[in-house]
């Protein structure tokens, strides 16, 4: 049993309203073979949305020269990752999402530029989201190579978010930007109060 | 005037089903900002491309493996195109696509696996074009650093478009996809008949 997942990790959390539950990480462990796979589908919809988001807004130079860098990266991992996959025998296998992605973007605004802001909040909240489980299973993983793999993977997510979230201030004032990050991680908070019946990543 | 695009490329197509005419080289180089502008929104696109296939197939093993060293590749060659951008004061802006993509992507059947077998065969086809139009570019281009980048980029595209036409061997068999790759390479010469009004890559 775990106590308080809260004083397992020693990140500040800035962005997470509240920290992951002693039962999230209790099912990772448990499932560690599913939560491999499912974190491979995450690598490769994170370059996904990075990629969606520079063919949305091709002309805006920083966005695309620092989205291009984060799918690079993330294609990076997911290569790692699957090559854990191939390690411990899992077959690739589809795994459907867990309701926390739609829900987020269900939260995105239409117009412009706040409809920008918002995605690029939301991709900043699920990496900050992603650096404090893949550190918690760096912690717990009863595989010490496969913990520090995921140790590993931390500055990573920590440096996407912070550059999503200075992407966001490029374009609306600091002060709309802290106040929607508020709004937008309380809710994420609130996604994840019930855990997911599957073992996910963002569960 | 430049008397034929056939005889300035030493490279043996064997995908493509003719060459490109001299009046496309012409107009390329005579609008290189606008090419090199084109050919940055290519490298995403293929990047785009090469994601969403493994998003579409996302057990299949050796195309997943494949594919995320091609969407790797292509962003590496986004950000590389983006710096010629840079350095020759060209803003990102977006250009609309010439028709050839979506008539290309017209031609793909819809039950599997063709679905699959055309759309790596067209991406191959596609590849194959890119490799021979970057080829021309690398020849003709009046700025030496410049022509010296195109002539480096020869070899991935001719690596891409030999692991899609291979891939697309697992999913059929080998004279089916002989067969169905001269089909689709008559048609993207067809396209390719009439020389778009507008600069580009594929016009």
């Amino acid at each position: 049993m775990i106590n308080s997942a809260a004083s397992l990790t020693t990140t500040k959390i800035k962005i997470l309203q509240r920290s992951s539950s002693p039962a999230w990480i209790e099912q990772a462990i448990a499932n560690l073979d599913t939560i491999l796979l499912d974190h491979s589908h995450c690598e490769r919809k994170a370059a996904g949305v990075a990629i969606n988001l520079m063919f949305r807004y091709p002309a805006h130079q920083k966005l695309v020269r620092q989205l291009t860098a984060i799918a690079q990266e993330e294609l990076e991992h997911f290569e790692q990752v699957n090559q854990w996959l191939e390690k411990r025998g899992i077959p690739l296998a589809p795994l459907n999402s867990p309701p926390y992605f739609s829900k987020l973007k269900s939260q995105i605004r239409h117009a412009e530029p706040d409809r920008l802001v918002d995605s690029l909040l939301i991709s900043a909240i699920i990496e900050a989201r992603s650096h404090e489980r893949l550190g918690l299973i760096g912690e717990h993983c009863p595989d010490p190579e496969l913990a520090k793999f995921y140790r590993g993977l931390m500055a990573s997510e920590a440096r996407h978010y912070g550059i999503y979230w200075v992407l966001a201030e490029q374009y609306s004032d600091r002060a709309n930007v802290e106040s929607r990050l508020a709004e937008l991680g309380e809710y994420e908070s609130s996604i994840l109060e019930n855990l997911y019946h599957e073992p996910r990543v963002h569960s």
